[in-house]
């Protein structure tokens, strides 16, 4: 049965990787463990929820794992707990042994623990889904992306779709949208993913799914291949498999929603515009709207916020340039932090149609490839 | 009416002493204000809970708080809202004036803000116990005695007593105790506290009080003032006077549960012996009873633990030295950890008399002074 001696802290490294698709309450009791394989060649880590599935595999022969094979085999143990013993775990070295009835025994130095296994066969089975043609992406340029786009999903159930990111690929530009039906991100990177320039991609990833590979790949520069059915995907880089489900049905069309013109155009120092709506939204917050005020006129541009309790804000922003008509427009200050947030842009243009369009956001440096919108809040 | 201009890191950083007395959630709505006052010589800032006072001032000629007063006067404003829009502020200065209404203009850079305050009369007056004799200690003798004995107060309201640390000075020695009935902490410091060798003390604190006192004027080593009335306590240091009332009724003869005998007695290397606790706690928190074993004999001392349903725990402990009669004793692991947690000493002395008698654990560089005590659990 399953033995073997390896470094704790290599361990403890897969093991914290594949716990986070491992959630410790769950409606399948068996989803809270860990499977454990050695094979010829790997030790094998998976975790899984249902919808989020990651594979860590270790190669037997890798040094800094250090590890020594006595049997190959396997066995599921509790994967939270396990954690906590490993890090605990008084020597630089465990050994690991599967013992009968699926008691696992786990020594350190002079600590020895006996915890009650699992069979690994109650584990479910992962869909097959190795393509033999997957697309390739590099992970820092696939973590901006996510990061640029992923906060923006809808945090409600009740629109299923919404709390995806809608990717999309036509052979020279790889595009991600998301939007909560208040405010929209978009972003457009040029890149060949693919040989084969008739390859396509129109997939709607869990906003969820999307933080894990930001953390998960996103440490180290290197190639991520994308493996693709209509229901799955997987993620491949480094010895770890990511595998997601896909939201099925489809995405609302979000390009007709971005504004061809516009009559009113600002541009900010974006750290200028972040602060200033920081210091609105203390006002905001404390009221029973969540909405401060832009007043924007060629003299001037007022940012206001109150609350009938508590008192009142204003501040004249310092802009960068001001072109087109006066308005005043209403909105939540929190939309816009997020937006700005996002932007590593020195600069940031914001266009205005009217008082009840949705404006938008882009950066100076690359207004062509990443946009932001967000709708206004009607005041009477 | 009140109006002055001054440092905002300076003000900040009062304002932060000040809010550990304020609530935000209060039945006296008032109470979530801090009294903003300037006098000819301070700006005065003063919050409460009833419980708790604190009163920071800030001398006007101070140089890092850079003040420019135009009229003294006072007002009251939420502290919450106020130490986020202070902190959120543009400037390194801001200017505060209260205008009619007790409306309070506050502006720094381009930001301005209008809140509404209230009069300083709606604010409850601290209780006037200024004495000409106070008591005198350093801050940072009186840290380590909170720190070493606060841990053990009773978290359970319906011992309101046991919630306090009980502080008494014979002219020679401060000692502070605390128990919560399953284990206790004694540390006594020789000292002298006042030149007037009659002066006793004998008072119980409110160990949230003492957490508050530990982290104000812990930072620094400095004089604290002690004054006290039969029902509070005033601690003064650095312009800090921070109030206390006293938890009253009579603390219960704690001398007489410490063990004058034992027989079995063992020398730990302390973190050896917190860190074996704490994998042996990884086990007795899975299980139905938060509970470890050690079984001491001389050739052996076995630490274990476990939970039926999730496997089992033990370790052949490293000691330094073991004398007396072999022995089987269980207890919460979790007791023992926070006992050894204090001790800043490398090695611990433990000391039992039965299986179903209270231990005792004593620093070795100190054992006169330091004593804590942990009641067993009897098991079937």
């Amino acid at each position: 049965m399953l033995h073997f001696i390896m470094n704790r802290d290599f361990f403890k490294k897969q093991l914290m990787i594949t716990s986070k698709a491992i959630e410790s309450k769950t409606t399948m009791p068996i989803l809270t463990g860990v499977k454990i394989e050695l094979n010829n060649s790997e030790l094998v880590l998976t975790g899984s929820n249902i919808d989020i599935s990651i594979i860590t595999g270790t190669e037997i022969k890798s040094k800094e794992a250090d590890i020594t094979t006595f049997e190959k085999g396997g066995i599921i143990l509790n994967a939270n707990l396990l954690l906590k013993i490993i890090s605990a775990l008084p020597e630089e070295t465990f050994e690991f042994e599967v013992e009968d009835n699926h008691l696992v025994h786990i020594t350190s130095g002079l600590a020895d623990y006996h915890l009650n296994g699992h069979d690994v066969d109650n584990f479910p089975r992962l869909p097959e889904i190795i393509s033999e043609t997957p697309l390739e992406i590099s992970s820092k340029v696939f973590k901006q992306l996510i990061d640029e786009t992923v906060f923006a999903v809808s945090k409600q159930e009740s629109k299923p779709i919404l709390t995806g990111v809608h990717m999309t690929y036509d052979g020279k530009e790889l595009t991600a949208v998301s939007t909560d039906s208040h405010r929209l991100s978009q972003r457009s990177i040029s890149i060949e993913l693919s040989k084969d320039e008739s390859q396509e991609l129109d997939i709607i990833i869990p906003g969820k799914s999307l933080l894990n590979i930001s953390s998960i790949f996103g440490e180290e520069d290197q190639e991520i291949e994308i493996h693709l059915t209509s229901t799955q995907v997987l993620f491949i880089a480094n010895g770890i498999f990511y595998y997601s489900r896909l939201l099925e049905g489809s995405y609302p069309d979000t390009s007709r929603l971005i504004p061809q013109t516009s009559d009113t155009k600002i541009t900010f120092y974006t750290q200028d515009i972040l602060k200033a709506i920081n210091r609105a939204s203390l006002m905001s917050h404390e009221g029973h709207n969540n909405i401060v005020k832009l007043d924007i006129s060629k003299e001037k541009v007022l940012l206001s916020g109150n609350s009938q309790e508590i008192g009142k804000f204003d501040e004249t922003l310092k802009v960068a340039d001001v072109h087109g008509n006066d308005l005043s427009i209403s909105f939540n200050p929190d939309y816009m932090k997020d937006a700005l947030k996002v932007f590593g842009s020195s600069m940031v243009e914001i266009e205005f149609t009217s008082a009840i369009r949705p404006f938008t956001l882009r950066p100076v440096e690359e207004e062509e490839k990443f946009i932001q919108l967000i709708t206004p809040v009607r005041t009477a």
